[in-house]
């Protein structure tokens, strides 16, 4: 399993006049934390849109259980349980400084050809990068 | 059943540099959707809001069907298929100008009031709205 | 003078914990109100971008002297007031449905090659859309 | 004067179909700055409003010099160079990671009280951490 942990301050234009974060956000918070987990994983997203693949997203679910602020430092974990093959799942999880869940879903990302906009498989340089994790299988 | 269509405009800033309008953006246009569905009933959010009732996002699921681009005319319909009670529970789609669906999804909305933001029933303002869509029952 | 009204809502996600629109958003709507008085003059960005001309923005400038809220319809004018050379100049102005200025300011755009990133001038597509506006001089 | 540096990474969900972050997010860059110089400062904006004191933007100003891409991370440098009184002025500037100036400029921010809404001066709190930053004059 690929496991990474990202840290960020809620913005101001962030929250909506219920005064909490726009759930909308979240979506963005899960992207934050994959796009971070795959450049911890030694493979930023933008080299693999050099190598003329891209990662459309194919669908996302988030469940919403508590409220976030402005002056809250959040945790995103992002989690991909099984080597992707056609489609990438990523489960997310975002937490409040005390540490309580304030909303976790799941994302699913395809692989297309950046020229021609045609699905493909994962590219080999991800699976390269993501095979090491699950070794100890 | 309640059942609104809405038309807008893909803004330039929504799109990302796949060259298509960025994923979270289509949880924005299901909002903008709902909330133009309740201004069609005759009571809209504001007004919900003004009576001290906020409508906190349970969950958003968004499945993606065809990418969208500067310069199209969209439409999202949304429809309510059940009388809301505890929760509230919207279907939404978004159509390109052809006619083709381009994605789909479930929002569920809480009811809190604002004060105590503790969660309550529908307000009846709303359920009085939306009896008259379900009489033919 | 080439002039261009254009109307819309406010969005939910637009607000912030102010409980008013956030600031950044009125650049935002500067833009739609440009994109729609290009669109106007028959010549929609797309169409410009298709021709392989990009049209940055150099500068941006917002005076703001009243809040807009949730459930008001906005209007913003845009105007030209002398033919683009190599940028071009265009006024903006926000009223919310009284006819109150909401804020007013100043976007000055850039023209480059798509390809290079170069710079260049106003292309003749776009000159010759606008030279009838000022045909009265 | 008081200075602060806030580095931060291009979020995808900032970019455009040009490929680079679109205008309106520097915009949002220079909050994420000023927000950052209150907290190391020892004053919250959170802080701030918890006493009733809201800064809303009276005016922005933004210089685009040189654009930023997807993986690139980001430099905000804030600067109080005037003591505040009835409103508050802050220069900002940021840079790539080559230490080069993508865009410039000055946003100032008024006082109002929460409640009433109406415009007051800079608070004491607020006062008392910038004065200790221009001792040296």
């Amino acid at each position: 399993m690929v496991v990474s942990e990202t840290f960020f301050d809620v913005r101001y234009y962030e929250t909506d006049l219920m005064g909490i974060v726009h759930h909308s956000n979240y979506v963005r918070y899960f992207e934050l934390g994959r796009v971070q987990m795959l450049a911890d994983m030694g493979l930023p997203i933008q080299e693999i849109e050099k190598a003329g693949i891209m990662l459309p997203v194919v669908s996302v679910e988030c469940h919403y259980k508590l409220p976030t602020k402005m002056g809250e430092r959040l945790k995103v974990v992002s989690r991909i349980e099984k080597i992707p093959m056609a489609k990438m799942e990523i489960k997310n999880e975002i937490y409040n400084q005390n540490g309580e869940l304030a909303c976790y879903g799941t994302v699913v990302l395809g692989f297309i050809h950046s020229d021609t906009r045609r699905p493909t498989r994962a590219p080999k340089s991800l699976i390269d990068k993501i095979i090491p994790y699950f070794d100890n299988l």
